[in-house]
């Protein structure tokens, strides 16, 4: 059983097919019994199917076309929203307005987010998680209508799998796991832990065709680079001070 | 299959029987196989074992008993350390000590934490989550020697179990769920969504223990208040600083 997880790949492809809301509903119950924070269920799950809000969605996630294409786009949030109200009409003084409630409440959404893909795996669909949602999480906001002390942390789209695609590389498992306290990495060490990927003919090509001299170049220079993080962190804080997580 | 994931509880109590290292290594190769952004792997998952380290980690976890009684404790952090240095290794000028990059690892961090849970319950083990790993990130980065751009962002408690426990109960899916866009609450919603678990005889109860009125009064008074999330947020700003991830 444990070679379904083995199995995973990100599936960016779907059928036609749409997903039966008994298998759905399903899904999300499967989804809501995963561990959270004080069992507060403080978390909650945007199911969208609707082909207007999708193409509405579809900018913030820089029109990568999973969100189009997916039968069911969900957009897993942090919420102390409900139960802030639950305790403002129960005498109680909430307390959740800060920076501690936020990462527990983004933590537990995505608790809830990897059990919905496991599950969904399970039960023969594709997935695909995107990244996007924190850069873009304002405009999210006002597609979903998010009220404050809810905000977006992470999108997943789902659906039959179009094309099953290879399975990506992963690094030796030293190269994350640490035993007993941290081993920090001498410069041998990431040589060793990069070399194979490095040396791969894919990666080569990859290099190669995106016009920089190594693959870490491709990373800081394309992918994922100081300027846009940090544009992208201003405007994420923001979000979280605009929808009253950094009171 | 999905069924195991229905029978999710969380696991306090453990037997004595040790963890086999093949089988920790089978789980923790599955975890590294779930998704994560941009395949950096930018996580990493220190495995404690050791009792004087786990003696050491203890307070930091406020003494609950899982940490010493658990045959393996296990640190999920955030983690641009390596890739970092792969990228200055490499001519590559990284910009991954910001708060966006701290999202993407934190991210990653729980869903290869929350990977680790299904695996391990599909192998016949308990997991327990502790929160309280955001609470005291600085005393288990001075135990677990974490290095700059790295901060621990949830821990997992893990064994044989000792006893199975009674699942907890769980708030009607469509107090989580939200079709198409968020549907935000009415007071009589709310009353509605909390009528189950507040004429419950347990959390009755469970109020009358703690002497409270109502039951958003334990949390707010007791188990999360506001003075505590304040003195905690604060305290986690000051790590991710510290940590190099709000330059």
């Amino acid at each position: 059983m444990i070679d379904i997880l083995n199995q995973h790949r990100t599936v960016r492809k779907y059928t036609g097919q749409k997903i039966d809301s008994n298998l759905l509903n399903d899904l999300l119950e499967v989804t809501c019994r995963a561990s959270n924070t004080g069992n507060m269920q403080a978390y909650s799950i945007i199911v969208t199917t609707d082909e207007e809000l999708k193409n509405q969605l579809s900018p913030a996630h820089f029109n990568q076309p999973m969100i189009v294409q997916a039968p069911v786009v969900l957009t897993f949030c942090a919420d102390f929203n409900r139960f802030t109200k639950w305790c403002e009409q129960r005498q109680a003084d909430p307390g959740y307005n800060n920076f501690q409630s936020f990462m527990a409440t983004a933590i537990d959404a995505i608790i809830a987010a990897q059990t919905f893909c496991i599950a969904a795996e399970i039960a023969g669909l594709g997935i695909c998680y995107l990244g996007t949602t924190t850069y873009n999480a304002q405009e999210i906001i006002d597609v979903l209508k998010l009220p404050e002390l809810v905000v977006p942390i992470t999108t997943i789209t789902v659906g039959y799998p179009a094309v099953i695609p290879d399975q990506t590389d992963r690094l030796p498992l030293e190269s994350v796991v640490h035993y007993e306290t941290y081993r920090d990495f001498t410069p041998e060490a990431i040589d060793n832990i990069y070399s194979e990927k490095e040396t791969s003919e894919f990666y080569r090509q990859f290099v190669s065709e995106n016009n920089k001299e190594t693959l870490a170049q491709v990373f800081t220079d394309i992918r994922y680079s100081k300027k846009n993080n940090e544009f992208f962190s201003e405007k994420f804080l923001t979000v979280l001070k605009k929808q009253g997580f950094l009171q």
